[in-house]
């Protein structure tokens, strides 16, 4: 048998999300464990080589069926040599060369990136960002993470860094960011402020998810809560619209389950701020893969990497 | 005789500048005018025209002596029709088909562009930029242009309108700007708002050239000034290097003439506000082909299009 299929993982903060794929990209299997149910690092790599060997014992295959594995991780990566810098939400992270740890013990291809540049390539091949060739994929949650499309490809950046857009500023003075500096989109509209500043208006009780259906149900208040941080994702996407004249912006992560009224928001906002002909070009999109894109990104990465030759 | 001459026109608000280049890109001749002194868009195009014409005279070559003349335009343009959409600082041009009339006028190839864009394209070909994969050139002038260069070439975004890094927010409450949004960074170290600061600052016999020779010859708050200025273009330029983790930011125009003080103040800002990975990476530069850059990208323009072949 060929080797044709692909294992796509997305190993987050919270969960640890497993796919099997076949080489057209269709779901054969998948598994997800809860990341902090192991109790280190070596753990959770074992973790990792146990959900690809569990795949291969449990649909009767061998090694030699599966292509190679692709996996998402939450932090700067250097993808060419397989190394993990360090991960800011799993602690014990630091300078991992996961590629060679995990080929010794799956003895199978293993291919790693960032999951927010993974997130990009999955919606550009599959999803809402397909067809367009210059496109920034945002993810909101914890962090705001991002990945670039330009002229069709992934751009990585000089060093697989490009893509921050959570790190634009957008007020010279404001709030400090976990990156170090100042004012960034991720310090005004990254999860753990939007829930600090909920709890202000909303109360203790407050959690993002009840605010999203709130907003859904129209309430004022709700409604009022997100068109501000609509209005502050559109402010920096303005930004980069200008800069790159792109075709679309995505966007994604659990924040975006906010629904219309952050989206039209946002929306509204770069039509207001960017330049006439970069408003006018970009289409302003929800992501459309949902959960599963880290995993379906990963794979893509797989199926360019060894089915197409490509880079 | 091989059609081995460019001539290279760098059409400003102030100036019309021309060269005559060989195929090695070293300047034969040259010649300039004052832009206002053609007092219509008509009289405009047609000493365009004649100082191309005036090249061949004057060195008793013939047309076909000319590969083609390429001229950077400071405004919006359509590159791949030849079309001038508007220059927001010489009046009477709108949606001006410039490649179409010169051609009748001229007999030669014409090709046209956004001047900010040609200027990376020299410094990336010649100048302070080359030899770095992914640069953005910054010009500092009326208006705060910029140019993009991602692998190793020109990057034009879907409607030949990227760079436009002088239209990045940097204060959601700042003030308005000439493309109708607000705190961006043209709005805040444009010419004519750094003007109106001194002036506030120095008294009403302020001027930019005097304030660059107090800071050269270290006046105090002279050199605050400028620092406080590249303060702000180091914030907008910590954003396109975290989305775009660059090699280099090449920084031209006049402004830039204030020299040490504002390169580092900008240095200073990127290395405090952008992220560790993005940091370590962008070198900041000058630019290093000053006023000629404009023709030089506009030379550059012709040779890539024609006697290479490429686009």
């Amino acid at each position: 048998m060929n080797r044709r299929l692909i294992v796509g993982i997305d190993l987050g903060g919270t969960n640890l999300k497993c796919c099997l794929f076949d080489s057209g990209l269709r779901i054969k299997d998948r598994s997800s464990f809860s990341t902090k149910s192991f109790i280190d690092k070596e753990r959770l790599i074992r973790g990792i080589a146990f959900s690809i060997n569990n795949f291969i014992a449990k649909l009767d295959l061998s090694g030699r069926d599966i292509a190679g594995v692709g996996i998402g991780l939450p932090g700067p990566v250097d993808a060419s040599r397989g190394l993990v810098h360090f991960l800011p939400n799993i602690k014990g992270w630091k300078e991992v060369k996961l590629k060679e740890l995990l080929e010794r013990q799956t003895g199978l291809k293993i291919f790693i990136d960032n999951d927010a540049k993974l997130m990009a390539l999955a919606e550009h091949e599959l999803g809402a960002a397909k067809g367009y060739r210059n496109a920034l994929c945002i993810t909101l949650g914890t962090g705001v993470g991002g990945g670039l499309i330009i002229g069709g490809s992934l751009y990585r950046g000089s060093d697989n860094a490009a893509g921050e857009i959570g790190h634009i500023p957008i007020n010279e003075r404001g709030p400090v960011c976990g990156c170090g500096s100042r004012g960034c989109l991720e310090a005004y509209v990254g999860n753990s402020r939007i829930l600090k500043d909920a709890r202000r208006i909303f109360g203790p009780g407050i959690t993002l998810e009840k605010l999203s259906l709130m907003a859904k149900s129209r309430n004022t208040a709700a409604a009022a809560f997100w068109e501000k941080i609509g209005g502050r994702i559109g402010l920096a996407l303005s930004g980069a619209v200008n800069l790159l004249n792109l075709d679309a912006v995505v966007i994604g992560g659990g924040v975006a389950g906010a629904g219309k009224v952050l989206l039209e928001s946002v929306k509204r906002n770069i039509r207001l701020r960017a330049m006439s002909v970069q408003a006018k070009r970009v289409k302003v999109l929800r992501a459309s893969l949902g959960n599963d894109a880290g995993m379906i990104g990963a794979a893509c990465l797989v199926r360019d990497r060894i089915l197409k030759g490509r880079c």
